[in-house]
């Protein structure tokens, strides 16, 4: 947990490293003049921190960045890492229906990491955090050898039930809260090192969450909802088996920006492969009564049905069990 | 945060890999057959999980142990690393005088790391986790070269004031919840290769930590409280720093057990350092108004002293200004 930020950090440059300025200096400038909201009761300095809960529960969740594997640093700015891993939390808050009101941060850094990179890796987690309606209120830093950013998030669900994964029925209306490929084919772009796309290869650096499309699918009456991160077919694959049905896709009503329909022409892959196998865009998919229950930004995108003689988590495209790539796994 | 549960794992025996059963196979392994407290109002399985916060506030701290760093695989068994995760966390929710009431835990691992093994650092998670009075509610796994495991702990106050580092007044009593020194002379003695003292080396594996020290700490009346994981001079001056006063510390009345001393004489080092210098016991530290109102296994260990002329924040053994080895630093 953060310390004691009364510690006086050495009077050091930008060009000064994680490894020169220690743990105590760092947290002393990534925390120095950073104001709270109300519901932060007490913030990074002490043992722990302490936050309003007024609902009487807290929603929970935490996920973990590794270099190498979630981020380059070829490819991301230490500001697109901090804003990607308070991002991902922070969509899963949404996913329950609740919105964000804490992160805490765990980095592991080189000692070698310069102090203006750390900086800028707390002012992406500070940026997106801030987008999310939180603070970051706490965190721990050590050394390894390569750069690990874990968060936790922590939620408010304002007395509304959450939307679990597991109550999805037959009948009722698959939507997404957004378009869901543009991360895919971001990475695309920059695997193939093909120029232009700005807004695309963006979108793989910093997905950026509708925190405000979780607690709407709520109110109007969602019976799941799931983050899409390992891509909308494996993601509704969790969905379907959870809630023991059948999800049937219509691919046409995807909705699909013209700019992601150009970029895969230019690279020649089907657009539907980004839009139902691509992760990490966190684009929320959930289940409605009716057609009528979709809050505005939401899309239907097909129907719950039975499951039939096909096994409980089947998810089919068209009607046609899918059977191509499920999205990104961690092994 | 952890996902679908109802995933069947792989039937794959005890020598498999994190990399053959996959992050989902893993997953359900690690929670299956768990049993959560009532205040687990949702736990592991959709995109976060849902406490009780009865008490309308919720306490949050972090911490990450990195291998290498903080453990290493030859010393410590999996379930030494699980258990010492959960009890660092878990000792800094008790220094605010809360009681932890669930844990998160993002993992990463080599894809070579065996089944069994993962399932023995989760056992050590859980078996810790019991001791604080709390369940691992959720999690992530993913793909690393070095084992990192990354643990957030909440808490609950019950309705007492937070106790945080900052109230510390002169004339307050100084006073360790246990002995300091164990884990460090248990590092010793592993890093010297010299056998015996089974139960100093536990202690470096595997802090103690008395959950119960914390709150019976604030419902006795403590005015500052810190957990002693850098060190006890180390924590000590961030507790005096953060309070604006010096802590005088009389070093014969330190709780030293007799096999601390033992070892230190076998080893040819003073016990002192280990006692006033080692980290990671996870005993707490912590100011009273008076001698009488310490809750028993508290034992007073100096005096709470006016600035004067030295700096906010200077710890002094036996009047002298302490200018040795403060402790652990991470970098």
């Amino acid at each position: 947990m953060s310390r004691d930020t009364s510690l006086t950090p050495d009077d050091a440059g930008s060009s000064s490293t994680v490894g020169s300025v220690g743990e105590f200096g760092l947290i002393a400038r990534v925390t120095a003049g950073r104001t709270y909201p109300d519901t932060v009761l007490l913030g990074p300095g002490d043992d722990a921190a302490v936050v309003a809960a007024a609902d009487g529960r807290v929603v929970v969740t935490t996920d973990m960045l590794v270099e190498g594997r979630h981020f380059r640093r070829d490819w991301s700015s230490p500001r697109d890492i901090g804003r990607k891993a308070i991002a991902q939390n922070g969509a899963d808050i949404a996913a329950m229906g609740a919105r964000c009101t804490a992160f805490v941060v765990a980095l592991s850094c080189p000692a070698d990491l310069t102090v203006a990179d750390a900086e800028d890796l707390n002012a992406g987690l500070w940026d997106e955090a801030s987008r999310a309606g939180a603070a970051v209120v706490g965190g721990d830093v050590t050394a390894g050898d390569h750069l690990v950013v874990s968060v936790t998030a922590l939620g408010d669900l304002a007395g509304a039930s959450p939307i679990r994964r597991d109550g999805a029925r037959p009948g009722d209306v698959l939507a997404v809260s957004g378009p869901t490929g543009a991360s895919a084919a971001g990475y695309a772009l920059l695997a193939a090192s093909v120029q232009g796309h700005p807004d695309l290869r963006a979108a793989h650096r910093v997905p950026r969450p509708d925190y405000d499309a979780g607690p709407a699918a709520a109110a109007a009456g969602a019976t799941a909802m799931c983050d899409v991160s390992d891509g909308l077919l494996a993601d509704a694959a969790h969905l379907a088996a959870a809630s023991g049905v059948l999800l049937a896709v219509e691919s046409a009503r995807l909705p699909i920006p013209s700019l992601l329909r150009q970029a895969a022409t230019e690279l020649g892959v089907d657009v539907l492969d980004w839009a139902l196998a691509g992760g990490e865009d966190h684009a929320l998919l959930a289940t409605f009564p009716d057609d009528d229950a979709l809050p505005p930004g939401w899309t239907a995108v097909g129907r719950v049905g039975e499951v039939g003689d096909v096994g409980a988590g089947t998810v089919t495209v068209d009607g046609t069990e899918w059977t191509g790539a499920r999205g990104w796994t961690s092994f």
